[in-house]
C-alpha cells in the first residue's frame, strides 16, 4: 500500500523540480510516473537524443527519496516521425487517415512504427534501465484510448490476411467457418479478403469478429515487443501498463499476461457521465461516481495482475474530457483511494501532481492548482498517506494481504465484440450487463473475483456468468468440478467460436450441465418489459428473452429434474435450475436480480447482506472496509465493537470510510 | 391460392435435400424459390460454371412434385467479378465507394455490370428455361434494398447527363425548367452537370428530383434487360420480382409493367420497428405488426400485378434485421398468410425453409429451426395449407376470384421523392400520410384498390388522394368522369412536373374542379397542433396548413358554391367541398380523419362500418374474412349465420381468423 | 427611415419590370437591392460580359424614382469558373471538397478565387459606379452562410502557416504559447503545421482557436479587397454588407470597420426554430419570433455601423429554410419593421419583392405571391410606409435620431470560438448566454448598446459582461474609469489570449478590480441545477459553477470588503460584489437573473421597469415605442396622455405597435 503521482517535469521550469519533489515526499508520496508523453523532448529531431533534462529530473526525484516509474513515450510519436512515415497513421472505419495533432496517432500494424518504437524503447531502456531511482516501468500509455485499437490501413489488412491464414490454414476452411456461401461471399484466396467496412449493409459478422480478434492480437504483439526490450535492459524491475476503465477493445487478459502489474486509470465521475447510466442515475451520483464502477475495475485488474494491481491514475478533482465535468464532493478522493486499497491495490497514484495551464487537458485538476497551491484532492491524499501508516502499523491486521472471496464473476472481451458485431437487439450492451450482475453481488455485501473464462474455478462457491456467447470446450467441465452454484445469463453458449449457431442450439456445450434447448429468442425495445412471476414476487424482464424447451431425454436430465423457478406471463420459463446451474432466460430489473442472487447465494452456503444502493463493504487482510456513497450518515451494526475500528467509527458520514478488524480474518 | 417457400440447397449438405423436399410437399407447399444468392456456386471462377449441384437440386425438388421459382443471382456478384471490375461498386452520397462483403454491391448504371449480368442471366436462363420443374422466374432480389437505387458513380453521372439530354433536348430548356438562374446555377452544356451531392447547402431541388427519376429509370432498364433474356429462353413461364414493403425509391409501377407477377416480401414486425410509428404504437403491436401495414402493401402490389400478386417472402418468426426483433404471437403467421390471400394473393411463400446457422441472417427464423425441427411458423403454415383445401373446396365461394371494391386510393412514387427533396416541413413523410388515409378507410371496413395516378378511375365511388404534388394533365378530367366523391389531401397540385409552383398557385390543374387558390402554406413543428372545428366536433391539424382563398370568379365555381365544412381556429378553411371534390387543407388526427372519411363515404353511397383499431375485414370471391389483431376475443355480428362460416366461428380469438360466405358475392 | 426591397429582375420576364418598379414606388419603397446572385447572367462565359439586361433593369428602377443597392455577385461563382479552377471549392472538416450546385462554394483563401473576384468586382463597379440610380453598394452576400467561413483546403493551410508566422515570429514562440510540449505536439517549423482536423482525439485547443482567428481574418481581407475596388470606382456611395442573425463565425467588428453600413438579414421565425430555444418556447412564439431575438441583432449591428444600420432582408411571410416554417401572425411584418426603426435602423428592406416559383427558395414568401398579387406582408409594408410619413412629420419628435442609452452589453466573437473549441461543459453556448443577459435587461425596460470588448465605456451607468474568457489588457481599467456598475458572468478572465489558464487563475486581469481567485470550476449536465440563496429568495444555478476564494490580501481588496450576495447550497459564493463589480459565479434561471439585474440597475441609478415576457419598449428620437408580442391586449400606463400617441393608442392589440412622445426626449 503506497501512494504515487504522475509528474511531467517537461511541462514546468526546471527551477520548480526540486521543490516539487520535496513536497511530494512530504505529502507521503513514494513513487512518481514520468515521461510517457515526452518523445519530442527525448528525441527533438530524428536520431538526435536529448537526455540531459530527463537525467536531471530523474536524479532530482531520486535524490528526494522517490521511486520512478519510467515510461516508454510511444503514445505520442512526434511530428517529424509522422512526416517521414505518414503510413504510421491509423485509418478509421470511414476510410479516412487520422491526423497528427493529439495523441495515439499510430497503427499497431504499421511496420514503420513497430521499428521506430523499438528504437525509442531501446534508447530509453538502455539509458534508465539500471538507474537507481527507476524502480518500475510503464509501456506506452492507455493502449487503445480514443478508439485506436482497430485500424483499417493497408498495413493492417495485410497482416489480417496473414492472421487469417494462420488461423484457418486454407481458404476453404475459412469459407466453411464463416458460412461465406451465404450471399456469395466466398473467397478464392486470402488475398481477396478486405477489411469488413464500407459494405452496402452489415459486413459478414464472422469477418467482423475475426477482425476484432486480429486487432486485439496486434496490441498484444506490440506490447510484448516493448516488454521484451525493457526486460533485457532493466531485469527485475516490474513492468506495468495503465489500462482504462471498462475498456474492452482488446483482450486485456492476453496483454496482462506479458506484464508484471496490471494498472488502470480511475476517473469515476467521467465514467459515470460517459457510460450507459440513465440521466437520473447520472444526477444521483454526480459528484461521487457510481458505487460499483471503480470497484468493478479494481476487481477486473486484480484478477489479471501478477503483482498487486495499481491505480496508475486516480482522479484528484474535476476532469476535462467528459461532456460535463462536475467536481467530486469533499472526501471522495480519499474514499476512492481507500476503496482501491480495500480491493487489493498495491499503489494508488494520482493524476497529476499539478494542473497544467495549457493544451487539451488544462481543465484537468491535479493535486495542486496551476498556481501551485495544494488543492482539495492534495489534502485528501495527505490524509490517506497518514492513514496508510496507521493501517500498516496495526498489529492485528495484515493490510497488504491478498483479497480472498468465494464468489467469482466471469468477464470476457470477445463477448463484448461479438454482441457488438451481432447484437440482434440494438441495446444489448455486454459490459453493462456484466456490471449489473456485479452490482447485484456487491449490493449483497460480497467481495467478487472477476476472472477470465479460462481461469480455474476451484474453491468458489458461487460463479456468476453474464451473457457469454462462446464457451471454451472445457468450461462446462470446470464449472461442474468447482462444485459452485452457477448463475448463467441469457445468450450463454449461443454461438460457436466461428460465430455460428451451435448444432444443438444454445446453450451449446452447456447443455451437458443444463439439459435445455433455446429454440427461439427475441429482443425487446426499451419501452417494452415483460412481467415475470418469481413465486409470489413479480419482476420484469428487459432487453431479451430466450425461449426454452426442457430436454427431458438428455443424459444430464437423468441426474434430476429441471426446476422452472420463474415464468414469463406467457408461460415460458424465465429461470430454470438444473443441478447447480441456474439459467436466467432474460435480464431482470435490479430488484429481481438482487433477490434472485441472494437466494442462490444462500443455497451456495453464503450469507448475503443487503446493503442498499449507496453503502459498500470490502474485506482485505483482516480488515473490513465500509464506504458511504450516500447523502446521509450510515451507522454500522452495533455488533462491531468500537475498539475494533482502525479507521473511522461506526457512524460514517457521507463520503466517509471506516475500517474495522474483521471477526474472522 | 397456394403456399411456397424459399430454399437454399447450397447452404446445406446435399444429403438433406431429398428429405427437405419430401417434408415441404407433406406440409402442403407447392412452389420453391431458389438460387437468388448462388452466383459464387454457379460460377466459382470467371467463366467456369458449375451447374451440377443446381441441376441435382432442381431435380430433387421437381421429383418431389414441387414447382421451382428460379432466380437470377445478380443481387450478389462474387468477389472475383468485383476485383476485375471495381467500377461496378456503387458510390454513396458521401462520395465513398461501397465495398464488397454483403450484398447489392453494384451500380445499376455500370456498363461492366450490365454486361456481366447479361452473361449470367443468359447462362441461367439457357440452362433452366425449359426445365420441367421450373415454373416461374424471379429477377434479381429486392431491387434497391439497403439504399442501393441511387448511386453517384462516374458511370451514373454519365448516364444521367444522357437522360437529361433526352428529357430536355437543349441545355436552355433545362435551365428554364429548373429555374437555374437562381443563384447563378445555369449550365452551358449537359456535360457541366454533376450529381446533386456535396453542395454547400441543399442542391437544386429540380436537379435532385431529376436524379431520383433517372435512378428509378435505371432500375427499370436493368430489370427489363433480365426479363427480355428470360422470356427468350423460357417463354410462357411467369416472371416475378420480389419488391419490398413500402419501398419507394424507384417507380414500382414502371418496373412491374415489365413483369408478370408483382410479388413482395412481408415482414410485419420488422416493418413496425423500422417505420415511423410512435413508441407506444410499436409497443402495442409489438408481436402482431400494425393491422394496416401488410394490407397496404398487399393492395399496392395487387394494383400493379398482371397475374395475382404473391408474397414471395413471408415472415415465419423473429427476424434479425430490425433494431429490436420480437417474436410473432402464436397464430400470427397463419393470420398474415390468410390476410394476403384475402387481399388477392396467388401465393404466399415463406422465407425460409430452415434457419441458417451462419452469416448475417443466422438469427432470422425459418419454418424449421437450425437443428431441423418444425418451428411454430412451420406448424401454422401446415394449418394454412389444410385450410386452403377447405376454402377451395367450398362450392358457394370462388376463393381465387379477384378482389372488387368501389374505393380507390392513389399512391405515387414521385410524390415521395419530391417531398423528400423539398419537404418544407422536416417530418412531411408522404408514405406515412398515404398509409394513414388508407388506415382510416380500412378502419371503416372498406376494401381498397391502390392505384397509380395514371390508372383509370371509372367505376369507383370514392377516390382518396393523399398529398399529391404533381398532377398529370388529364387527372382532373378522369376524376370528374369517374363520378366518384374525391378526397384530396393538402399540397395536392402544388408543383409542376419541373418542381416549380404552378402559375395559378396550388392546387394547380385541380383548380378546374376545385376553384380555390392556396395563397400561403405553413409547416408545423411536432409539438404544435391547431384546433379545427368540424361542426360541433373539434379535431386537430398537424404537420401542415394550406391557407385557402375561395375563387368565386372561376368557371368551375359557377357550377355551384364551395362549402367550407371545417375551419381552423383563426377562421381559415380547413376542409372545403366543391361538387364532388373534398379538399383537406391539413392532415388531421386519426379520429377526425376517420369521421370525415365516413361522412364522405356515406355521401358516395357507401356504408362505412367502424371496426376500431384491431379488427379488419376483407372480401374476396364470395368470402368475407375477419382478422383479429387485438388482445381480446372479437365476436362477429350475430346476423351472420353459423353455417356460413368456412373458417373459424363468430368468436375470433386474439390473432384469429374467420371467413364466412358474404351475403352478396 | 425608409423602406427597401430585394429584387431579382433576372428571375422575371423583362415585360414585368416596369410595372414592378411602379408598384414598388406606389407602395412606399425607396431603395431596391439587386444582382447579388447574377454572375451567370453578367458573365455567361469566361470574359464575355452581358450588361444589357442589367443596364435596362437599373434604368427601369431609376426611372421610377427608386435608388439601387448594387451588389457584387461573388456569393455564386458560375459553373464555368469552378470547372476552370476547381481549387476554388472549400474543403470541409470531413476532408471532402464541397461541390458546385447551390451557393457560397468558394474558399476565402483561394488565390484563384481572389483574382476572379477582383475581376468581376472591377467590372461591376466600373459599369455602375457612377450610375445615377446606384446609391449604395453591397459586397457579396451573407459571408459565411452555410458554414463557409472555415475551410481546410491546401490553400487555406498555406495561408494559415503564414498567418502563424506573422503572429508568433518563431516556431519556439508558438510552441511555448500553445504549450505544445504536452503530448509531444511540438513543431520544428511552421511548415510542419496542418489544419487542426482529423486527429485521433480533440486537436490542440490553441491550434483550433488560432485557425478560427485566421479564418475570420481571411473574411476581413476578402471583403476589404471588394470595398477598395468599389470605393475606387464609386466614391461617396455607402457600402454595406448583409450580415446574418446571431452569426458568429467571423469577427463582425473587424469586417464592419471597413464598411459604411452594417446591415443584417432578419428572419425571426426561422431563427426561433433553428436556435437553442426549448420546444415549449418555440411553440409559444411560433408565429411571432422571440421578443428579444431581432432586437439583440439590431443592437449588435447598430453598435458596429458607421451610418445607421439597415435590415437588408426582412422576413415578409413564411420562409423555406428552417426545419419547420410557420407563417407570421398578421401584424408581425409591421411590428418587426417598426422594431427595427425603434432600435435605430436607417432602412428596412424586405426580402423579396415577389416569391419565386422555382429553385431552392420557391417556398420563401415575398411581398407578392408568385402569381403577382400583394401578400399580407406587402400590405403591412404599405402601412409602415404610411406611418413613416406620419412619424417623420411629427414636429415634436426627431424620429431619425440616434438611440441613446446608459446600458451596455459587451459581445465578443472570439469568446464564441473559444468556448466552442474548449467548452468543458457540452452545452456551454456563449451566444445563448449573451442573449439571456440581454433579455433580462430588455425585460426590465432598458435600451441596450451592444459593444465590442475594445469599445469606450465612458458614459454608461451599467455594463454587462456575459462570460468573456479573454480580456484585453486595458479592459479592467476602462471598466473602472467608466464609473459604471459592472455585471460579470462566470468564466470571465478565465483564459489568456493563447488559450492558457492565467498565472493568477481566473478572473485573470480582472482580479485588479475583483480580488477573488477561481480555484475550481465545474460544468453541470442539463438535468442538474443547484439551488442558490439570494437572501430570502432561492434561484437556480445551471450549466456552470466557478468556485471562488476571496483574496483578502490583494491590493484591490484593501479598498473595501468583498460582499458575498448569494451562496450555493454548499456554501460557496454564487454572487460576489466588490466595489462596482458584480461577479456571478454561475448562470442563473431567468427570474433570478432578472431580479439580480434589477437590483444592480437600481444601484447604478437606473429605473428598471419589469415588462414581463411579451411586451418590449424602445426609445429613439423623442418617441417611445411599445411592442406587443403576446396573445392578449396590453394597456399602457395611464400616465401617458392620449394626445401624445403618434402611432397607435394606449391599448395595444396582439402584434400591435404604439409610439408616444417621451416625457424627456
Amino acid at each position: 500500500m503506497r501512494l504515487g503521482v504522475c509528474y511531467y517535469p517537461e511541462h514546468w521550469q526546471e527551477a520548480m523540480w526540486k521543490d516539487d519533489a520535496a513536497r511530494m515526499k512530504a505529502l507521503g508520496i513514494e513513487q512518481v510516473r514520468i515521461a510517457e508523453f515526452a518523445w519530442s523532448r527525448m528525441e527533438p529531431s530524428p536520431g538526435e537524443y536529448d537526455w540531459g533534462w530527463l537525467d536531471r529530473a530523474v536524479d532530482t526525484l531520486g535524490n528526494a527519496g522517490l521511486k520512478v516509474v519510467m515510461c516508454t513515450p510511444t503514445a505520442t510519436p512526434p511530428k517529424w516521425l509522422i512526416d517521414r512515415h505518414p503510413e504510421i497513421l491509423p485509418v478509421g472505419a470511414d476510410g479516412r487517415v487520422r491526423a497528427f495533432g493529439s495523441r495515439r496517432h499510430y497503427d499497431f500494424s504499421s511496420p514503420e512504427y513497430y521499428e521506430a518504437s523499438k528504437r525509442i524503447c531501446e534508447a530509453v531502456a538502455q539509458r534508465y534501465g539500471q538507474h537507481s531511482a527507476v524502480a518500475y516501468w510503464q509501456t506506452d500509455n492507455e493502449y487503445g484510448c480514443h478508439n485506436t485499437v482497430v485500424s483499417y490501413s493497408p498495413a493492417a489488412v495485410k497482416r489480417f490476411r496473414e492472421w487469417l491464414k494462420a488461423r484457418y490454414g486454407s481458404i476453404g476452411a475459412l469459407n466453411a467457418a464463416w458460412g461465406a456461401v451465404f450471399w456469395s461471399m466466398e473467397y478464392r484466396s486470402f488475398d481477396e479478403i478486405d477489411a469488413p467496412i464500407g459494405t452496402v449493409t452489415e459486413a459478414h459478422p464472422s469477418h467482423r469478429l475475426d477482425y476484432r480478434r486480429f486487432a486485439s492480437d496486434e496490441v498484444q504483439r506490440y506490447n510484448r515487443m516493448q516488454v521484451d526490450i525493457i526486460r533485457a535492459h532493466s531485469p527485475g524491475r516490474p513492468i506495468a501498463h495503465n489500462f482504462m476503465q471498462l475498456f474492452t477493445e482488446f483482450d486485456h487478459y492476453k496483454v496482462a499476461a506479458d506484464l508484471d502489474v496490471a494498472s488502470w486509470d480511475s476517473y469515476p465521475l467521467g465514467a459515470l457521465e460517459e457510460q450507459w447510466y440513465a440521466p437520473d442515475v447520472k444526477a444521483r451520483y454526480l459528484r461521487t461516481g457510481h458505487p460499483d464502477f471503480a470497484s468493478f475495475n479494481h476487481d477486473v485488474y486484480r484478477g489479471m495482475s501478477k503483482l498487486p494491481f495499481w491505480v496508475m491514475e486516480q482522479q484528484p478533482g474535476p476532469v476535462n474530457w467528459a461532456q460535463w465535468n462536475p467536481a467530486p464532493l469533499p472526501g471522495m478522493v480519499r474514499l476512492w483511494s481507500w476503496e482501491a486499497f480495500a480491493h487489493g491495490a498495491g499503489c494508488v497514484s494520482y493524476f497529476r501532481w499539478r494542473q497544467a495551464p495549457f493544451a487539451q487537458e488544462q481543465m484537468h485538476a491535479g493535486l495542486n492548482t496551476p498556481d501551485n497551491r495544494l488543492d482539495i484532492g492534495g489534502g485528501e491524499a495527505a490524509r490517506v498517506a497518514e492513514e496508510i501508516r496507521t493501517v500498516l502499523a496495526d498489529a492485528q491486521a495484515d493490510a497488504n494481504a491478498q483479497v480472498k472471496t468465494p464468489v467469482a464473476l466471469v468477464f470476457d472481451y470477445e463477448a463484448k465484440w461479438l454482441f457488438e458485431v451481432h447484437p440482434q437487439g440494438a441495446d444489448f450492451h455486454y459490459p453493462r450487463f456484466a456490471v449489473e450482475y456485479y452490482s447485484a453481488l456487491r449490493s449483497l455485501g460480497f467481495d467478487v473475483d472477476i476472472v477470465s473464462v479460462h481461469a480455474p474455478l476451484d474453491g468458489y462457491k458461487l460463479v456468476v456468468v453474464p451473457p457469454l456467447p462462446v464457451l471454451p470446450d472445457d468450461f462446462a467441465q470446470r464449472l461442474a468440478q468447482s462444485g459452485a452454484q452457477v448463475i448463467v445469463g441469457p445468450r450463454t453458449g449461443s454461438k460457436t467460436v466461428d460465430l455460428q449457431i451451435p448444432a444443438n442450439l444454445p446453450p451449446g456445450p452447456l447443455a451437458s450441465l443444463l439439459p435445455v434447448r433455446v429454440w427461439r429468442v427475441e429482443s425487446l425495445r426499451p419501452n417494452v418489459t415483460e412481467p415475470v412471476a418469481f413465486g409470489a414476487q413479480t419482476g420484469h424482464a428487459r432487453h431479451w428473452r430466450d425461449l426454452i424447451e426442457l430436454s427431458e431425454s438428455s443424459d444430464a436430465a437423468q441426474d434430476g429434474a429441471s426446476e422452472v423457478r420463474a415464468r414469463f406471463a406467457d408461460g415460458h420459463p424465465a429461470y430454470v435450475k438444473h443441478g447447480a446451474v441456474h439459467y436466467l432466460a432474460s435480464l431482470f430489473d435490479d430488484d429481481a436480480t438482487q433477490a434472485l442472487f441472494a437466494r442462490i447465494a444462500s443455497e451456495a452456503g453464503l450469507a448475503p447482506t443487503p446493503l442498499g444502493d449507496a453503502v459498500r463493504v470490502s474485506r482485505r487482510g483482516g480488515l473490513t472496509w465500509v464506504f458511504n456513497y450516500g447523502p446521509g450518515t450510515h451507522t454500522i451494526d452495533a455488533a462491531i465493537a468500537d475498539r475494533d475500528f482502525v479507521i473511522g467509527t461506526r457512524a460514517i458520514e457521507p463520503q466517509g470510510v471506516s475500517a474495522y478488524r474483521s471477526a474472522a480474518a
